[in-house]
């Protein structure tokens, strides 16, 4: 799968806004528009100005336009509507342009929601939750709507910490030193690829021993430290490159009204992560 | 060629804005970026906000912005400079974007003036041109720049007809019938497929008899009855369709940086001539 149909001038748009885009979301989408015969094209672009730029996308009738760091919440004042994933924790990550009319979801949160449910994670479990950032409440606000009451959020940053868990329900930590549980989240950049902790597990081996469930938000290497980790040590995994995966699917079909198939969310996924940097 | 690569998020965009797109531009420009290897892509839009669409191009980095009917003169106040193809006239159909610095250019006049001098037509040659819109302007002005001093506008429409012959230095007649020329021009839709005049000639026989050369600017299709008329009483031609690939090879090097060959606009010309109702 390495080309589309030439475009037309029926074809419709959908983009991305990031202040640094990566190639996953136009690889993912094209590939899905060419599997599947839709007449779209997907590109990614970054802006200066996210007010004309949301202009723009009305303007041209851009059919989508997914929302990147660090775009989420200042794009809230631009939309026309925002449906409880978005509105829940007031971040958007993806809109759906009806007729001029901008309709605001946030997937990541769906995502997170939908792969705690297909695992069957029972809502009692006590976890642990590093980060603060737009992401990590995306993700803690899915353990709490899916009613995981018994969590603590573990950040350095005491103002926004100590805000998100009191916003949630949920207990703060400043750091996961001497702390367990049996769900282990990392929404952190530890482990990313390029990043300074790209060799780093944001839970010790200890935690990892005495958890039964890890999940990892960074998507890339998909093989992170703490997944390698939690799966040599036999425990159930969730990994960033399913929530990228699923996000996007859901993104897909928000813009282009089909579902593709869990083996082409799959093969597009694998296709768009070869070509992601 | 009936594929491009796949897209990645540093693909540049180049756009067209027109009330009624045509899909031209759109598979003429995408033919010969596969064709010449670049990585951009072109798509037609149309718009209700031509203020919000420029904005647009200007906060999505989108590289070129080809304009068309109604928006040629209303795009002027939003652009940031003019060069002398499109101040000469006051009317824009190619904005060409520098890292946010739009700067403006008419590639009709440009692809006009051009073909007058490649047929080698004497300065001195009287002519007839009939029509008073925007592409009227851009022609006649491209003879008016060549040194043509002797022309008669014809346009029912006294005051525009008027207007731009004073402002030319050309004469003005309401209906074509009793004058003729060596040298016939229409830039009128008389001709055009689908218009309710699409059988009829701009010219009466007798006029086409008593010519040298004549120019049409209709396009669609290229073989007007005009041309055909002025090919079988062995007439020399200019044809819309030569006009139309001119000017769109004008923008894509403005666009692109590279200069297709005449044999490569010739090809992409054609293509896009398949595709483009």
């Amino acid at each position: 799968m390495t080309s589309q149909p030439l475009l037309n001038k029926d074809t419709r748009l959908c983009i991305s806004l990031a202040a640094r885009p990566s190639n996953f979301g136009t690889r993912f989408h094209n590939y899905l528009y060419a599997e599947l015969g839709l007449d779209f094209v997907y590109k990614a672009f970054t802006t200066a100005n996210l007010a004309s730029a949301i202009g723009g996308v009305r303007a041209l009738g851009i059919r989508g336009c997914s929302v990147s760091m660090p775009f989420k919440e200042d794009v809230i004042a631009l939309v026309d509507e925002m449906d409880a994933s978005a509105s829940a924790i007031q971040s958007i990550n993806t809109i759906v342009n009806d007729d001029g009319c901008l309709r605001a979801s946030n997937t990541d949160y769906i995502a997170a929601a939908d792969l705690i449910h297909a695992r069957g994670i029972d809502p009692a479990t006590p976890f642990l939750l590093r980060g603060s950032g737009g992401m990590a409440k995306a993700v803690a606000a899915a353990f709490r709507d899916s009613g995981f009451e018994n969590g603590t959020l573990i950040a350095r940053n005491k103002t926004r910490g100590q805000a998100l868990a009191t916003e949630l329900g949920y207990r703060w930590a400043a750091e996961p030193a001497g702390l367990s549980a049996p769900l282990l989240v990392n929404v952190t950049p530890i482990g990313m690829t390029g990043g300074a902790e790209a060799n780093d597990l944001s839970y010790s081996a200890e935690a990892i021993a005495e958890a039964t469930t890890v999940f990892d938000v960074v998507a890339l290497p998909a093989e992170t430290p703490l997944i390698l980790a939690a799966r040599a040590a036999g425990k159930v995994v969730i990994t960033g490159a399913e929530v990228i995966a699923l996000q996007a699917a859901e993104q897909f079909e928000r813009y282009t009204g089909v579902r593709p198939t869990p083996e082409q969310v799959a093969e597009a996924s694998a296709f768009a992560r070869t070509h992601m940097a």
